[in-house]
């Protein structure tokens, strides 16, 4: 059995950050990423600085398990190059508190060198009454049943009371107790609604820290979500009351209105050291980085408004703010962007420039890569760096999560090739490579070439699928920039084993990206991640795989069918 | 002289919503909106059923000054339909403490029926020092001298100390009693930098209650900012402590990580009524609405994620959460979505339905049209009908502002033709019509289409900008939906006299929008809107107009030139 850390509340001045972007965030709808772009995230938390990585869900599919390891063998062993500490962080899993979810949530992260069995469960009345149909001595028994049972394999256990900002007091301070009384070294606290005020929060943190038994030897966590705006406030207003670990996401993606945010958290204690005289284990000057990343493996862009990673977090448009800024800058700004890396930083590579150079650049950004790998990023490097003087660390993480298809396998673009404009006659041709090695072509007319595009793909490969959002974003400046594109998707049909073990009762929302500087040609590619990850994920079939009405395309296509009337 | 209403603090249980939207949210860098938007987003402000709307600052420029008048005679005169509220807004115009700015303030405001004039001066020694260059006398006399001044015109007078939040308290407090002994109605309290936590702004409102002589017949407001994700924790805890108006923009937009939001404050009111016992003039069933046409004016996107307006806010995705939303709604929801009015109006109109309803439609979405720009929007609407099966109110809104063209009389597209692929040969020739009438043709080949047709439009208008942002999103959902595309740009010359007077230091950023199904078209009419723009408000100058190499395009080009080597 390994042993986990076991650190009382409030005997340090260090807070904890426990990210759950990989499991909360997560549960974006549409923000389903993939093992490889988990591993990545992973490893930027790491090189981060957070203390614990919330790694998944592994019961809820053996996707989902598989990631977990994943991110336990090779993040969760020993610190990645750049990390701020000495330990490589805790990598955690979520279990619900039955046997066969601890299982799968202790193989999912034994491997890692410092695991923890995170265990849920409700205690608010409606929670119980309505969703649990349990009673309260049914829960109390299975929480101090359960956390026992994780506590026989692994020393480092949370447990959280779903609900707790809704929860009876006194029943959650027994609860809590239990928890504690069977093992668990962490009490998460959520406001799973996102519903509490700071001031109920704090004396939410507080009272706990009052009236349980052995609360002074756990380290108490806060875990709030935002659906009133107040997820950040909550949050520093537990730590302040005692809480030693918050929980985060980057960008405070999640369910609904989202988590609170990673870095509105690590910099409010940063700025305002005097008040809070806390420090946390981050590496700041990442952040900006580390949202960039997030951002471009979700497809979920970051607004300019957002308070600290925003593109205008640091801008000052008023000529009466421009004019303070000049003369002090204080008057208007309470961080400097640099300490949060916000300055963007340019490669001074140019076409000249080796594999070499940018094999190192990519590895000061943190990625890890097999020669395969870096041999197609270099060569879209090259190709971008032909076009453009100089090419951004944004160029460079578009390029490779451009890289990253996931099933490569299934299908993939030939060619692409589209004439529209004020005519109205937009047609798109499209050229694919399918499973089987065959090659497909297909024209169709559109509204206009996103639409003769996804039309063409449709007709090769019949996925039944409705798109739900589609959205382009420039990289960087300047006209010739790389576009990003992201597509959401819902698989309309395929409801197997896998969707009905998760409990989805509505279709699974997908997404694809893809970065080119013809953005026709990255709606094409996004366009075919998203169905090609739809289509590896089960979550639907192909009514009748690729159409063979077309000719294999290693003899041109002869006559390209108009599948629009 | 009118008389404006003087509520004294906390003698009713009800709280001004005061909407900045159109000054400090209209600073966000690349938010400059024409004085069409600014009228559509004031009606909108009104319907809502904000109590103040702040309309702009009549010192930074002519055109501002025009446009906080049309906002007084148009919006402020009378309720526009759908208001909850029997009187009209009070109208109110920012100024800074000399008599200049306030006499502008009051040129903007008198027209309207319930007129205010907003005063600011700093009082943080940080400001007074190296900002304002003022002793802490001549603070308090300014302050005194130029409230009273403003009051000889107008009765509804608001003071705000900027950088309250870092003010020492003692002279905060008497700046503040001058203002109130000068005729002061409202004192604001902005925390300008977004430094502050919950606790402390509630103190610091609680402070100035108890140690202000004469707050008791005034109305003590809040502004904050949320550079560290605090601002609307902040904004409550200022209310709960005895503010009764809340300084807010729609989507929070603003300097830097910008304003509070006010669907947050409006929505943690209603949702926790037990909590505050306070209400809002709001109808929280125009939130959605409001928020949409605040993101399309200014180009900036409602993130998924956000509280309340986002469009996941009210999403499910994990099957834990949907099995205890199917079992009770309660259990993961604390606001239902058609309480925001987050359920999407489709229309039934079809092909067949005619300018009646659609006249009505738009009537009631709050826009108020000439028959010309009716007729307009017709056209757009019937051929887009004649493509997609039904029409949103999210499509109305996307034509309605694309028809909205600034500034027609400069540039405007008459014809496009792109060729693009997987061949890298991305070809644009591009037929604009020049302000003399005549119609030029130029070919241009480029990275991508988009780049392309840039290209084809900077080589007819010489105009020296800088693409910041380009980006895309679809208006609603399906293949064939509208994109709605919005590029930002520098105006990279020609500081002129106005830009001078605001004390411009960087060149400014603006921002033009369009609508269409052929994204390629949309980015076209984006790109020109942006140009139009800027060489309207003359931020910068043609540098030597339309180039007349090319045929005027009466005769057709015959040789289009490439524009790139």
């Amino acid at each position: 059995m390994k042993t986990g850390p076991v650190m009382p509340t409030e005997t340090t001045g260090y807070v904890r950050i426990f990210d759950t972007t990989l499991r909360d965030g997560e549960q974006s709808p549409g923000a389903t990423m993939t093992s490889t772009e988990k591993l990545d995230v992973a490893r930027a938390l790491a090189r981060l600085g957070v203390d614990v990585i919330e790694a998944g869900f592994p019961a809820a599919s053996p996707d989902d398990l598989a990631a977990v390891r994943a991110i336990a063998e090779r993040v969760g062993v020993k610190p990645v190059e750049g990390r701020p500490s000495a330990d490589p962080p805790i990598v955690c899993a979520l279990a619900r508190a039955n046997k066969s979810d601890i299982d799968k949530a202790w193989e999912g992260v034994e491997g890692g060198a410092r695991p923890r069995i995170h265990i849920f469960l409700a205690t608010s009345d409606l929670h119980m009454t309505h969703k649990l149909r349990m009673s309260r001595q049914e829960v109390l028994g299975r929480i101090e049943e359960m956390v026992a049972y994780a506590k026989r394999v692994c020393a480092d256990i949370e447990y959280s009371p779903e609900d707790a900002g809704r929860s009876d007091p006194e029943f959650l301070y027994e609860a809590l107790s239990r928890a504690i009384r069977a093992g668990a070294t962490t009490l998460n606290i959520p406001d799973t609604v996102g519903y509490t005020t700071p001031d109920e929060f704090g004396a939410l943190i507080g009272g706990i820290r009052a009236h349980v038994p052995g609360v002074e030897n756990v380290v108490l966590s806060t875990h709030c979500h935002d659906d009133l705006g107040m997820a950040t406030a909550n949050t520093l207003a537990g730590i302040f009351a005692g809480a030693r670990q918050a929980e985060v996401t980057i960008n405070g993606i999640g369910e609904r209105a989202g988590n609170t945010s990673l870095e509105e958290v690590v910099m409010a204690l940063a700025t305002r050291a005097p008040k809070f005289g806390l420090r946390t284990g981050i590496d700041t000057t990442q952040l900006v980085r580390a949202s960039r990343l997030v951002s471009t493996v979700t497809g979920f862009a970051v607004p300019p408004n957002k308070a600290v990673v925003g593109s205008n977090a640091f801008a000052h448009e008023s000529g009466i703010h421009q004019d303070g800024m000049l003369k002090h800058q204080a008057t208007y700004e309470i961080m400097r962007p640099e300490s949060v890396g916000a300055t963007q930083t340019r490669l001074v590579l140019g076409k000249h420039s080796g594999r070499a150079a940018l094999t190192a650049r990519l590895s000061e950004m943190g990625y890890a890569f097999d020669d395969g790998a870096i041999d197609r990023v270099f060569a879209r490097f090259k190709a971008l760096a032909e076009r453009r003087k100089s090419v951004a660390d944004a160029d460079i993480e578009a390029l490779v999560h451009d890289d990253a298809t996931p099933h490569d396998e299934l299908f993939r673009l030939e060619g692409l090739q589209v004439g529209c404009g004020t005519q109205g006659m937009a047609t798109a041709t499209v050229r694919l490579r399918a499973p089987d090695g065959c090659v497909h072509v297909h024209a169709s007319v559109g509204t206009g070439p996103v639409d003769a595009v996804f039309e063409a793909i449709d007709a090769l490969v019949k996925a039944p699928l409705e798109l739900l959002e589609y959205s382009v974003r420039s990289v960087t400046e300047g006209i010739d920039a790389l576009g990003e594109v992201t597509v959401r998707v819902r698989a309309l049909a395929g409801r197997d084993a896998e969707s009905a073990q998760r409990q989805v009762d509505t279709a699974p929302v997908l997404h694809g990206n893809a970065a080119d500087t013809d953005i026709i040609v990255a709606s094409a590619k996004a366009y075919l991640k998203a169905l090609n990850r739809i289509v590896a994920l089960g979550h639907t079939r192909l009514v009748s795989g690729v159409t063979m009405a077309h000719p294999p395309a290693s003899m041109p296509a002869g006559v390209a069918q108009e599948s629009r009337s």
